[in-house]
């Protein structure tokens, strides 16, 4: 069971319940067809939410889009409606066929499914109290609800764990460019006049980061020949220095996948240890021969 | 034969003919010139082929081009028809050779094939009863035409296949960015005013696709400081996570690499000593001839 | 010691003491208060440090922004003359509390907090004998205070390491690239017209770097056919060769990569089998304990 | 003598003579000046020329600069005909001393040398003869003289043989590139309407490569929804995709670096065979004893 749902949890497994055995036979069942996706109406239950969570998302971006709003506006808030109690439906469920909802309530999905429905509560009840933009915030909140497709996601495994690992270098490198980035900005903003669009250092800083990305807005674009040279400098510095990302996440997948490879599928029959290289004779922990 | 087709054709093999004893010896003759390229006459059906594909694309484009249409209509009116009758003969062909002409139809090519000549009869058929819009469509669609082409491909296998075992991978990152872009561009669209471009969620989400691929067109731009800062967040995450792509398709590549150098099956006949190099004359352990 | 230095600081070992010996019981203290950061104290000042110099450059970023500067001008002012007090007494105390004084002002960091201090004090010195423009300059130098951050910057190594190695490699590649747009700006300077933004060959230059790296910012675009033409192909060269650098990188960082996982020394005390895996308790070849 | 020019000239050897014996004294003390980098006085006749190349080059492009032209017009005349002369006689000195000179013409430096001073030459010859514009294209071609400089480039041969070696590979990923274009233009300019900029096919062909290649310059970009969808797609696939050539190019790279460190230096005492594995025990080539 907990193989299958290595494989289809992408993020971490969803096992909010200690003992099963604490729970009544409803709720196991409840508890199957919500939390396991293996079973045909688990799998329809998925399938349903998925769709949900597309179209109340669809929903809210359209919403957003003035002529959409002014005409359709009263079908997309009984749509609106519609889908909020489907999910608080949804987490009612999740909540109560669990024994330990306090896990759930305050893990990532938990929080996830919870912050999917209180935006449309939410500006119901302080309708009145608040400015427009704070009602207007809150219902954009909604947007968040594509989140929950994550929990669908599968095969992601190994460039989360390749991301993992490589997390703390690329924020080092990222730390770099940026002060990279503070330093050319401001050569820049002594450089180049204000009427170019340079007016201060953090704008200045704003069209490095554009600049240094190959993003290139063109917004602002530097119009003197020494702002056009150090503007060149810049871009050459990006084009070459995205390859320092690129090569500490295509080493770390290199040598996930080599390591993957050379591991083979021989268990020591004293320890079970595995893992061992294929041409070992023995047990690298207990030194028990392995009988090739 | 199979080892020869399967240098010269990419995608496929194209052997429509289950039996060559089925057909007359001018079937076998017209089959041999037309889906095999060994012989000098098939090289020369193919070059004319080749010539003729680009040929007509390019007419296909020049056509859309007003000041171009206006002076030399008729003639590419001309250039069109004949290159379609000439494809007309060579999709006549490609089906009267085989034994059984089904597989070809519905093969890749043969929808490709059928899917540039179509157009250009349907247009005269429909040409009264059908608005201008689906005309000018239907007639655009023998630019698909140029698919043609990727019969001609050599070369391309490791790509595809690295492409394939890729692909999984690279959709579960393509997914993840989208999911990222729909809660960027949503935050961009509460943080600007719609006066700089950001009218509605899709529009915004539209800039943050053009921002994270680090495409930037320039026609949207954030102009409030807040909006900047979250652009130049986008921009650094776009310039960060092109590495977990690259990552992949280096790793895949890298890996095929390694085995297909690795792939010498060669064991030595007096020490069983395995992993030869593919040009290894005498093993490596022992010394004995390895008889090549 | 040395190995935590190692960790700690990532460009070079900050040790400019020679003898410890040779200095005062006093000096000592200061030493490892501010050289070493292993102690709470230590540490402590190494957080009070990391926060003035944000704080300082942040001051200075936003003391070039115009409304910034009218309201809150005499603030940022007294603001700046703290820092760069604290920065005096940290340079000073640097400075007395070493052996060899002489080889940490001479050595990266010295010369860093040095022209960290400097332009403050300098701005008063020559406010009236200079040019407005001189006194900005060197007020806005202040913004390289930003490279002492460089001294908390941890886990770099690798990417330093592997940017050394890859440098002459990536400076030839940067070389070639810039003798390549330098041929295709000429080129484009001869197919477009000045109306168009190619005024000169130098500015063509410029717009072919701003292509080549896909930057793109648009104030300047082909409009001609033969110009969008020869601006494709510079495109597809930008997009194709962005491979050279990273393929660069990504092999200097795999095989140090592989070399590191490789590197365990131990040599089995029975067999003399080396290349042991790092967690191998029992030797792989004759099953020895490794008594690790 | 034949290593170290491997080492310094990296497009090829330039051993233009064949048989040193049918030189003159004068003339072997002469090809060594010129073509040795290895002496003395050839170092320094190197740094000359390679010092005339960039002052040439800068001078040819200022000179299209109007404002520069028509202030030092005169001067740079001069200095133009200066660097015609100098280079001139390199030309001919380069010719004098090797046996056999036409291998040089025809070599790729020959030709290079020839281009730099030809067009000079030919403006005062075809000055009244020929339109303003060919002229002005000989002239210009006189940047070209930039290719000298490959001369000088040292260690830039792994990034060649792995260019050479991706090259068809390369070239394939960018024909498949350029018929996803041509189909992805034309739906663009299907969708679009002329307003927008999408004016022909070969135009919209021209924005799917600024598009997918992600420069991005937003002369022309989509305005309608459709458009918008359609273009965020390209530049998804143009985002994904660049991880092919980098892909292939890291594949090449990573091989070529893991071969090279698993060639030792150690050479067969029988028939000298080198490029051994590690822990090879027999020669591969000739199965003597390799005496480990």
């Amino acid at each position: 069971m907990t193989q299958k749902k290595n494989k289809h949890y992408t993020l971490r497994e969803e096992t909010y319940t200690g003992d099963k055995s604490e729970l009544k036979p409803w709720q196991v069942k409840l508890h199957t067809l919500i939390y396991e996706a293996d079973t045909p109406s688990g799998k329809l239950f998925d399938l349903i939410l998925l769709v949900a969570i597309i179209l109340s998302v669809l929903a809210v971006m359209l919403e957003s889009v003035v002529s959409i709003q002014q005409k359709y506006g009263g079908v997309l808030r009984i749509i609106e409606w519609a889908f909020t109690i489907l999910f608080t439906i949804e987490y009612t469920l999740r909540l109560i066929c669990i024994s330990k909802p306090r896990n759930y309530v305050f893990s990532f999905f938990g929080i996830i499914d919870l912050l999917s429905i209180v935006p449309t509560y939410l500006s119901v009840i302080i309708a009145g109290s608040q400015t427009l933009l704070i009602i207007r915030i809150i219902r954009l909140l909604r947007v968040f609800r594509i989140l929950k497709l994550v929990r669908y996601v599968t095969g992601a495994q190994q460039i989360i764990r390749a991301l993992r690992l490589s997390f703390a270098k690329i924020i080092v490198f990222l730390g770099a460019v940026f002060v990279l980035v503070c330093i050319l900005g401001t050569l820049m903003y002594i450089v180049e006049s204000p009427e170019s669009g340079f007016t201060s250092i953090p704008v200045s800083i704003y069209w490095g980061i554009v600049t240094l990305t190959t993003v290139g807005y063109g917004d602002i674009a530097p119009v003197t020949v020494l702002g056009q040279v150090l503007a060149s400098i810049i871009m050459l510095i990006g084009y070459a220095i995205i390859a320092v990302p690129t090569g500490i996440m295509s080493a770390e997948m290199v040598s996930q996948k080599i390591k993957k490879k050379k591991s083979n599928t021989q268990v020591c029959s004293n320890c079970m240890h595995g893992d061992h290289a294929d041409d070992a004779k023995f047990c690298v922990n207990c030194g028990e021969s392995l009988h090739i």
